[in-house]
């Protein structure tokens, strides 16, 4: 009985995140969009549509970033509210400004490192007799990157603390990594150090803890990362997109997003704070990021087993996984190392952190254009505007496609030549970097009116990851092939509704700014980027990402030389807000939400029918499986009533604020993160891994109880999409 | 500037409870109506209106009450499903039913006292002999009081057990009533009397646990429902309307409402379901209701000092504490009481409790009539269908008065001449007195939808609690004086906005249907009823409330002869029901929340706000306070967009599902149940009657928690009701 559900869904319902599709598959190709859709699509003016993409310019955009990268903006420093006033000016200009543009403040809870205890990390002999310290900041290629307001690299919410003990090498810092490294080691008082990768900034500190580990390092592995390059004299940055040895990758490590005293209520001044000491998702032991220049010299001189296979990175030696500590000084000893020749193995890595928190007011710049036919119904759009350091790519890269996008509208709201039907929200998010904060805030306090009003949300955090490779460049977007012809050749899949189509990811985390309005409101959201061609490179994002080098410099040598990366992004991005904006029914398709929660129906009974049945939890009857699904499917769409708050609501239908009490904000129960790795129902597949993993009875009942919730959800949300009665009788229509 | 919000809130919002008021008062009156709401108030077709009223039958009512009265319909019994064959063939009836009807099963977690091993309670001496067992089943004085279908009065949910101790009389077993008591008597091992009123049926059992009672029974003071009358051979009932001496209050002890494993989750046949073990709010020791007959033979008897004057009832002795235990032989015994003069003040009392738990299939029976212009907006009106016994009044009033107005109403719409715009779903709950479980998993199962799109629920469970007393009857309705004129008399205030009005209570509990469309899901709700001259009896509830006096011969000669009350209620209801679902504004009216957010705030402002200035918690500036916000309520109603989205979304908007993590179900921060008797925001007050008492710095934490909470809430909620920008903004129109 459950899954029939599914099958209404699929008749009757909306996608969420393939926006795109709609229009450059469907509406381009024609053959499957029912002839309503044809019917309404006039309500949006084409040429209108083709005007805003001429006048999109790239040299603006370039103009853009160059001002708003101009010194290192890090949330409420003086360089971020020099951006805040960019954004202010922009938005309020008179020729090509929006209606209306303001500030809003939230008194947010910050980690800084301290500007005159810089933290270090040392290797000490017994005796406290420095052997060798750890780069402070990176080595500068630019003026700007010596600018003194570039922020030493550090691991915000790292607690300060001064720990001490000999060295190990924990891989990634997964719990099987440290469960792995304990088998031979001994853990206790040991400082841990891990790459980059495979678990969560602050997991990897919260993972070692228990094993009595007293401190964590953090760095990124030139394997993973530079494709093994690692000499600055011609590999690397400044003579290719790649990091140098002394780059480090600053972040938040804490999990939940948001401002972290403030959960579930937007940070006022006067707004009730919980203790600091009631804080979780952020280290429990002191953690410091360091570049791979430091961290080769640490992991080359370790001494014990070597570590597995699988662990191995792109140093020339052999990752072992220490003694814990190095090796006697018998081994070969490089002479840049020679300081470490004083009974180097007997010494110890020492971390001196003198992080502290500050709740201080960070800004969201917000614009507005007054919708003519329905203002109160919102398309938004934004983009945090605070960076680490310059963040040309991160993020100001989005924010200079944001300000084009606003340019070229705004010119023609002040011309009065355009007003949308429906109101535009602009957000320049603040605080970003620490967790998502300004948008966190901003859903928190507007929580009623953004769930009841919000058509959608559209993220432009990173507008180009990377548009040509110094190796194998991809055709430049806009000249020999579409956006959409590009995207359809390098990452596609199969739709049973639309055949060959443009893959699209889930936006199952809370990587950037789209995840409270996903995974808190509810709202329809998208994601968008430029992106290289991951065949190519090991890199999982661009290499300079949250280091000292992400400038001006590196994003116009090597990210989008010419700025074309960015205009097809604005493009692209701008046709769909007008799209959103305009249309008389929302271009919001049904078909890919329903084939979404099929695939995902799918993979669950693969994964968990069998095993459940054994345990008497039914997943539901057979008889609703896929093949009925499709015929259901393809058989209903044209009978549901489409109109466009069903269209707008659906998303929100699908939000249990009880399901996840673990997983603060997320309260999507499709699109939520999990931890199981596998691409299906995130509530249902963390409760079977657990279980599976304990063997426990009261974890199975959380599998139960998690089918439950779903059962409810999916039954809930085709409720939302029937015409007139509730759902189970409207069944029997079908019947 | 948290409270400038409550001025928006006036200046642009909406009425929860006084639909009536918008009607009776405003549209009479017509003086301070504004224009817009005469030039919609055409939508509704009064002539329609009338004719509703005309055919709105009384003897219809009285021959609806005789079918659903004819045997015990305790929920999910032979009696219950004939009450649902009625319903069906009503609403599917082919001259007068609806467009469909169905059911919708529940397998829910109820409580019964077993048939073949019925609860006792007796005095035993301490060799066990039984010197006295208190009366089993009530005196029956008419055939079908004495069907042995006529449950035997119990505590549901109360565990089955068996426990013996010295009696103590714990007044109404509230937890300063027990404090009280613990003073100058051992309750270890001690059974505790308790009567109604005061606390929760539950609380007076978890109130007593701690204290080491085993045992608790609760028995109705003739003082607080009889006026002091209590013998049946001319007082009482058959005599009069008063509960005769053996007639016990049957009820559900419980606290939160719905099904009880399946919280959050509708309760079908294969949902997870939690362990009974980790049910709250029920009792943790045996309970037992009594009739006066015999807690008079046990109260009278108890030895110790004297109760408190406030502690003492209606019988003719001295209510003691207990010694614990009875008084001394030598003490004067009466004749009647003959068997207790064996060893009688070292007799104990006993109780064997024989209840069980079952999980039980129970049916809703739902009513639909389509909208013609927005089917999918729905008006609901619901009442339970399940009573205790007989149920006459409680519930069948209701339902014979919902019968009627789906007799009138569905007879146009198979004639063709009436649909109404929006469309209406009519549900006839199960379990309701099992904790309002079929209308708690009807709104769990069907969240999303109904959140969407109800406009309003209205529920009409005991639809006349009295319409004359014995001694001085109110003028019967539509007679004399019209309902509005009689409302109007009897319990009326003084509003800003409409002068003298009649008075609505505000729907805080949770009593009946009402409380999970109100608190769960955020619905506009009302309750109605006609009710007796309060003035003139100290009765609470009309005396044969549930206990198998409440028979179809009770209501019709002492609670609405001829059924002119049910009629008037009938009419009342049906003319709501018919405004909200035709007309093409809502006719929800902003006025009264905004009067009574001003009066909560007020209220809130006088209790706390020095308290909390000199703990460095601030309620708010200063001048946003009464004068200025009377004058944005006057002068901005005009000046906001009314639509029927806002209107319907407003009561949403107050929702916080984490705000009351101790109080299942409650949701909405502004209706939300209270323990701490101020009529205030009930999170607030609550909290700071908690801190007070304790006065631990985490309990005043939880203040300044719940005063963000508010702010939030009501700020979100003004936010929803701007015509285009979020409120911040839109706020600086005005200033």
């Amino acid at each position: 009985e459950n899954w029939v559900i599914i099958g209404v869904v699929c008749g009757a319902a909306v996608l969420t995140v393939g926006i795109l599709i709609g229009h450059f598959g469907i509406a381009k190709s024609g053959t499957s969009a029912p002839s309503w859709l044809k019917d309404v699509a006039k309500d949006v003016d084409e040429s209108l549509i083709e005007k805003f993409m001429s006048e999109v310019d790239n040299i603006q955009i370039q103009e853009n970033l160059r001002s708003l990268t101009k010194v290192p903006h890090m949330a409420t420093t003086a360089g971020d509210e020099e951006t805040v006033q960019i954004m202010l000016k922009r938005w309020q200009d008179p020729e090509t400004g929006l209606d209306k543009a303001w500030r809003e403040e939230y008194w947010v809870y910050l980690s800084f490192p301290d500007k005159n205890n810089p933290n270090t990390v040392t290797v000490v002999s017994p005796t406290n007799t420095v052997l060798h310290t750890i780069r402070e900041k990176e080595k500068p290629y630019t003026p700007d990157q010596s600018d003194p307001e570039v922020v030493q690299p550090y691991a915000a919410y790292s607690p300060a603390g001064h720990v001490k003990g000999k060295l190990v090498y924990a891989n990634q810092g997964k719990p099987s990594d440290y469960s792995e490294l304990n088998k031979t080691v001994d853990l206790r008082g040991t400082i841990a150090i891990t790459k980059y990768g495979g678990a969560g900034r602050s997991a990897k500190a919260i993972n070692a803890a228990p094993y009595g580990v007293v401190g964590v390092l953090v760095y990124t592995d030139p394997l993973d990362m530079n494709d093994g390059l690692m000499s600055d004299a011609n590999e690397t940055y400044p003579h290719s997109w790649y990091m140098p040895p002394s780059g480090v990758e600053r972040g938040s490590y804490n999990i939940d997003f948001g401002d972290l005293l403030t959960p579930h209520l937007a940070a006022k001044e006067e707004t009730y704070r919980i203790n600091a000491t009631d804080i979780t998702g952020i280290p429990p032991i002191p953690t410091q990021p360091i570049g791979f220049e430091d961290a080769y010299r640490l992991i080359c001189e370790l001494g014990g087993e070597p570590a597995p296979d699988a662990w191995q990175g792109g140093f020339n030696c052999t990752y072992n996984f220490g003694g814990p500590g190095f090796k006697p000084t018998s081994t070969a000893v490089k002479a840049s190392l020679s300081l470490f020749c004083v009974a180097f193995h007997v010494s110890d890595v020492k971390l001196d952190i003198y992080n502290y928190e500050e709740v201080k007011p960070s800004s969201n710049v917000m614009g507005f254009i007054r919708g003519s036919v329905e203002p109160d119904r919102y398309v938004i759009y934004g983009n945090h505007r605070d960076s680490w350091v310059h963040g040309a790519i991160d993020p100001s890269s989005g924010t200079s496609v944001m300000l084009e996008i606003t340019r070229v509208l705004g010119k023609m709201v002040k011309q009065g030549t355009w007003r949308p039907r429906r109101s535009i929200i602009f957000g320049s998010w603040g605080a970003e970097e620490f967790g998502l904060i300004g948008s966190a805030e901003y859903t928190e306090q507007y929580f009623a009116a953004l769930s009841e009003r919000s058509v959608a949300y559209i993220n432009v955090d990173i507008a180009v990851f990377g548009k040509k490779l110094h190796t194998a460049p991809v055709k430049a977007p806009g000249h020999e092939k579409s956006v959409y012809d590009n995207w359809l050749q390098y990452t596609n899949k199969t739709s049973p509704t639309h055949g060959l189509i443009p893959r699209m990811g889930y936006l199952t985390g809370a990587g950037s700014d789209y995840a409270p309005f996903s995974h808190y409101l509810g709202i329809t959201s998208m994601d968008m980027s430029y992106t290289y061609d991951k065949t190519k490179t090991n890199a999982r994002i661009y290499p300079a990402y949250h280091t000292a080098y992400d400038t001006f410099d590196y994003a116009s040598k090597y990210i989008d030389p010419g700025f074309v990366g960015h205009q097809a992004v604005a493009r692209t991005a701008g046709n769909v807000l007008i799209r959103l904006a305009d249309s008389l029914i929302l271009p919001l398709n049904c078909a890919d939400y329903a084939e979404s929660l099929e695939e995902y129906l799918s993979t669950a009974l693969n994964l968990y029918e069998q095993k459940l049945k054994s345990m008497n939890i039914s997943m539901g009857k057979n008889e609703y499986q896929p093949p009925l699904l499709y015929h259901v499917f393809f058989l209903r769409p044209l009978k549901v009533r489409w109109i466009n708050d069903q269209l707008m609501l659906l998303d929100r239908a699908f939000l249990d604020p009880l399901a996840f009490p673990d997983k603060y904000g997320f309260r999507h129960v499709i699109w939520a993160s999990s931890s199981a790795g596998k691409q299906t129902f995130p509530g249902l597949a963390d409760a079977y891994a657990n279980a599976e993993s304990s063997g426990q009875a009261s974890d199975w009942d959380k599998v139960h109880y998690h089918l439950s919730v779903l059962s409810q959800a999916i039954l809930g949300a085709a409720s939302t999409l029937t015409d007139d009665m509730p759902i189970k009788e409207w069944l029997k229509n079908f019947h």
